[in-house]
C-alpha cells in the first residue's frame, strides 16, 4: 500500500455515493462500487468501505456545507437491497500496514465528527435512515447522525459485531457514542457489543441505540416526513452555495506548491516545511465581493490547501516526523481577511469559512506528527493564523533584527478570533489550554487584540516557547530538529497524545484519546492482526487462535 | 515471571522503606535495596524500584491511614545521597512480560492515587522534600504528592527522561499530571519531557514542575517547617489507631478461602468465583464496639480480603478472564454495618472503611477482567456490596423460587451509601454512570432505599441486566460464561475499558484511560520492546535502533 492516497476529489468522479436534492433536503446514497476499492487484493461488498470510500464521503460532507447551504437536512440512505452499510472492509483492514489502519480510523473519525457538527455549527442536520443490516463501521456511520430511524423487518438491525468477530473494536467513536452520545445502559452495551447479530426492532429503540423504529411499510413516508419536520424547524436561512473548484496544486519530488501553501520536504531531516503565504490582494470589500470571490477568496483558499497538505503528509509521507510550520506575509492583510468573516458571521459563507479553520485546525491539533512554528522576519502569524503557534508543540520567534534580512521585524497579532472562533476538540480555545495554570493571562492577553507583539512581549507574554537573535537562531533551531529526528516516533505519538490536550475531555477527545489508544494497542496485538488472529482468519469459518492471557 | 507475587506485607518485612513518627509528622524514608528485587536479573540501583517496592508502598500508604490516624503531614525522603528515585528499574522492565508491565504499572497508579487523594479523604497531606535526581517514576511519586519541595544545588533535579531515553512514556501519570495537575504549558512540558537530564532551580518552580525551590543549607529546615505548617492548618482530629493484622487466607490449587471471601477457581472454565459472605455477628452496638473490634469489623476485614482476591487474581491468574461476584449472607446485616459506618462518618475509623471501600470498588471497576455479578437467592447484595452489580459487566438475578432452594428469595436492597459514598473515578456514582441516559432513575430509586428489591423489581428499575427463573438460570448462565470465554481477552479490555467509564473524564480515568492506553500501545512496539529497541539496548551506550514511520 505504497500507493500516493488523493484526499481530493470532486461529484463527477464519485463511484460509491449519490445524491439527490429536494429544496431543503438532500439524499445521499451510499452505493459502493464492489470493484472499486483504494487498493487491490478486495472487493467492497455489501456497501463495505475503504479509505477512497471515505474520501467521497468527506468531499460530500464538505460540498453540502459550500456548495449546498439551501439543505438543511442530508438523509443518508443505502442504495443496495437488504444492507445499509457492513462497515469498514475487512479484507481491505487484515491487508493494511499498522500505520494504514491507524490513519484509515483518524480520517473516518474527522469525516464523522464534521457531519456530526454540522447541525450546531450550521443548522444542517443528518437523519439516517437505515434498511437492512447496519453494522460495524455502518453503524458507526448511523451514530455520527443526528437521528436515527430504523426500519421494523426481520433483517433489519443495528450492530457492532467487531469484538465477536474480528476480536477489535469499533474503533470509529462506536463505543463512545454508545456511552457518551446514545447513553446506553453499561450492561445493555456491554451485550450489544458482544453479540454478532446486533439489535432490532423495539428493543433497538428501547435500548436507546435508534431515535425510532417504524414498520417497514411506513418506513419511506415517516423519513420523509421527519425530514421535511426538521428542515421546517431549522433556523438555517435559505441561501445559494458557492462552487469548489479544484485546489491548484502541483506535486514535486519534494514537495507540493499550491497557489498560498508551500511544501518542502527534506528526506534526509525527515521533515517538511510548510509555509502559508499571506493574501496576494486586499481583502473583500464588503460580503457581496467575498461571495463574488467564491473559492479563491483568500482564508477559503488557504484552508483547503493547508487541509489538502496536512492529509497528504499524513498519509503518504510517514517519515516525515516534523512539520516546520511557517508564513510570509503581511500580518494586517491576514487580520483584515478575518475581520470580514468576524464581523459577518451571520452570513453563511463567512461562518461556513470560520467553522472550516475550527476543522483545519483541530486536523492540525490531532496529527501525529511533532510540529514547530517559525516566527519569521516578514512572517504573518495573526488572528487566525496565530492559532497554529498553539497547535504546534513548539513555537520558536526571531528576536530583533537580523543581519542582511530586510523583512519586517517579526509579530504576533491577536484578534476576537483567538478568544473562541476556534475551540480545540476539549472545547477550549488553545490559549485557554495553553495557560490552564495561569487563566489570567489569557484575560490580559484579550485586553492586547490588535497589539503586533515583537518578539520579547510575545515571549514575555507565554505566546512562544523561545526567541532566538540572529547568533543563535539557526543553531538554536537546528539542534531542535536533529533531537527531535532522532527520538523513537511512537514514543513522540504518544506523549504529544497525551501533552495536546490538557484540561476537560469531550466525546471527541475521548474518540481520539481512550478508544483511538486502545484500538491501535489491539491493532498490534496477535490476537487480532496475527497470522492466526480474526483478521486474517475472517470469512475461513475458523475463528482466530488466542492467546487467553489478560493483561 | 511465574512466581506468585503476594500483596500482604507488613512493616516487619519491608526491605526499601523506613518510617520516623514525630507525632502528626511522619518521614517516609526511600531506601531501596539493590538486592531485593522481586525477580532476579536485575539490581535495584539508585532507588529504582519494582512490584515488590510498590507493594511496601501500598502497605505504608494503607498503615498510614489506618494505624497512625495522628499523621497530618507525611514528608517522602530518599535516605539515599545524590538520587530521590530513579524511577521504575528498567532492566526489570526489559525483562517483564507485556502483561507484567501493564499490571505493574496499574497497581503502582493505584497506590499514588490513594496517596494523592489521603488529604481530601481523611486530611492527611504528602510532601514530596526532593533532594537529588528525581527522574522518571521517580517525580511521578512527588507528582503524586500534594507538594513539592526541591532543593536548589547543582546536581538535583525534576525529569521525565522515559521519552528520549526508553522510547517509552512516563506512564505512573507523569504526563497526565504534568498537564492536568501541574498545569505546565504544553510547550514547556514538551521540553521538559524531550530533555534527559529534566529540569531543576528557579526553572522547575517557574514551570510549575515543583511548588518550592529551597537553597541546599536551609532545605531540611524549611521541610520540617512546611510539614509543621500544614499540620498545624489541617483539620483532622488527634486519635489512636487501630492495628492491621495479618489477614486470613489458605491458598490452595484453585482458589483462595478468606474468612469472608472465597474464591474458586474453575480453569477449564477460565473463570473465578468470589463469594462475599454476610456478618458472621451482629454490627458492633456502637462505634466504641466498632474500634475495639479493630480489623476484625465486618467491612475492614471483607474489604481486605477482597481487596488481596482482586489483586491476586489481576497478577497471578491471568488466563482466567472472566471473575463471577456472588454473595451469600443476610443483607439486613449488611446494611446495618454500613449504616453504623454512614451514621457515623465523622469518626476517622468509620471515615477510613468507607474511603477504603471507595477505592476498592475502583479497583474493581479497573480490573481488566470481563466480570459478572449473579444475584442468588440467599445472597446479600446491600448497600455497599450492592455498588459490586454495577462495578461489573453485567448482573444477572434469580427470579421466584427455585426448585429445592431455601434459601430467602434473591433481593437487591439499596441505602444511603449507593447515592454518592463510593463514586467512580469519573466522580459520579456507579448509579449515576448506569443511567447516564436517564438521571431521573436515579432519583426514583433514592426514595426506595432500604426496599428488599426482588427480582422483578430490580428488572424494572435497571438495577440488573436480566432475571431468569429456576428453567432457564443455569442454562442461560452457562450460555454467557462460554460465549465470554471465547472471545479475544484483548478485545475485552479494549472494550470494558471504552463501556465501563461513561461520562465525565477525570485525571484519574485519563491516566487509566489515554495514558495507559497510549503507554500499552508502546509496550508493544518494537522500538521500545524489540531485541534491538531502546528498553533492551538501555545502559548498552547505544541508543535503539528506530523504525522512523509515524503511524
Amino acid at each position: 500500500m505504497t500507493k500516493i492516497i488523493d484526499f481530493q476529489t470532486d461529484p463527477s468522479k464519485y463511484r460509491h455515493w449519490r445524491i439527490t436534492y429536494d429544496g431543503p433536503v438532500a439524499e445521499l446514497f451510499m452505493d459502493v462500487d464492489e470493484n472499486g476499492g483504494l487498493f487491490d487484493g478486495y472487493q467492497l461488498k455489501l456497501n463495505s468501505y475503504d479509505l477512497g470510500v471515505d474520501i467521497e464521503l468527506a468531499d460530500v460532507v464538505q460540498r453540502m456545507r459550500f456548495e449546498h447551504p439551501e439543505v438543511k437536512v442530508v438523509v443518508m440512505k443505502s442504495a443496495k437491497d437488504k444492507v445499509f452499510c457492513a462497515g469498514a472492509n475487512i479484507r481491505m483492514l487484515g491487508g493494511a500496514t499498522h500505520a494504514h489502519k491507524v490513519n484509515f480510523c483518524k480520517f473516518t473519525n474527522e469525516t464523522r465528527n464534521t457531519f456530526e457538527a454540522a447541525e450546531a455549527d450550521s443548522g444542517q442536520k443528518y437523519i439516517a435512515a437505515v434498511k437492512g443490516s447496519c453494522a460495524g463501521g455502518g453503524y458507526e456511520l448511523a451514530l455520527a447522525c443526528n437521528h436515527i430511524m430504523l426500519t421494523d423487518d426481520s433483517s433489519s438491525a443495528v450492530a457492532l459485531p467487531e469484538v465477536p468477530l474480528l476480536a477489535v473494536l469499533p474503533g470509529t467513536g462506536g463505543l463512545t457514542r454508545v456511552t457518551d452520545k446514545r447513553k446506553v445502559r453499561r450492561d445493555r452495551a456491554d451485550i450489544f457489543c458482544s453479540i454478532e447479530e446486533g439489535v432490532r426492532g423495539k428493543r433497538a429503540k428501547d435500548w436507546r441505540l435508534v431515535d425510532e423504529v417504524i414498520p417497514n411499510s411506513k418506513f419511506d413516508a415517516a423519513v420523509a416526513e421527519r425530514a421535511q419536520e426538521f428542515a421546517a424547524a431549522s433556523s438555517k436561512a435559505d441561501a445559494t452555495g458557492i462552487t469548489l473548484g479544484p485546489i491548484d496544486r502541483t506535486f514535486s519530488d519534494d514537495g507540493v506548491t499550491y497557489s498560498l501553501v508551500e511544501v518542502e520536504i527534506d528526506r534526509k531531516g525527515r521533515k517538511a516545511t510548510i509555509t502559508l503565504k499571506g493574501p496576494d490582494a486586499d481583502a473583500p470589500a464588503d460580503i457581496a465581493a467575498l461571495h463574488a470571490l467564491g473559492d479563491k477568496s483568500y482564508l477559503l483558499r488557504l484552508g483547503r490547501e493547508l487541509d489538502d497538505a496536512i492529509l497528504h503528509l499524513r498519509n503518504n509521507e510517514k517519515e516525515i516526523g516534523l512539520l516546520v510550520f511557517k508564513s510570509a506575509g503581511d500580518p494586517e492583510a491576514v487580520l483584515a481577511e478575518e475581520a470580514l468573516l468576524l464581523a459577518n458571521d451571520g452570513d453563511w459563507l463567512a461562518n461556513e469559512i470560520l467553522q472550516y479553520w475550527k476543522r483545519i485546525l483541530k486536523r492540525v491539533d490531532m496529527t501525529s506528527r511533532s510540529m514547530v512554528a517559525l516566527v519569521e522576519h516578514g512572517s504573518c502569524f495573526a488572528g487566525v493564523l496565530a492559532e497554529l503557534l498553539w497547535a504546534v508543540d513548539r513555537g520558536y520567534m526571531m528576536e530583533d533584527e537580523f543581519e542582511g534580512d530586510n523583512r519586517p521585524l517579526a509579530t504576533i497579532t491577536l484578534s476576537e478570533g483567538n478568544f473562541g472562533r476556534y475551540p480545540m476538540g476539549n472545547d477550549l480555545t488553545r490559549l485557554q489550554t495553553r495557560f490552564l495554570g495561569e487563566p489570567e493571562a489569557v484575560e490580559a492577553l484579550e485586553a492586547r487584540k490588535g497589539e503586533a507583539m515583537e518578539a520579547e512581549a510575545a515571549d514575555e507574554a507565554g505566546l512562544i516557547t523561545e526567541m532566538f537573535d540572529d547568533i543563535d537562531w539557526e543553531d538554536e533551531i537546528r539542534i531542535f530538529m536533529e533531537e527531535r529526528a532522532s527520538f523513537s516516533p511512537d514514543a513522540m505519538t504518544g506523549m504529544e497524545a497525551n501533552l495536546r490536550f490538557a484540561g476537560p475531555e469531550t466525546m471527541e477527545t475521548r474518540i481520539f484519546g481512550r478508544l483511538t489508544a486502545w484500538q491501535n494497542w489491539i491493532f498490534q496485538r496477535p490476537n487480532a492482526v496475527g497470522a492466526d488472529g480474526a483478521l486474517q482468519r475472517y470469512g475461513t469459518g475458523v475463528r482466530g487462535d488466542y492467546n487467553m492471557e489478560r493483561v
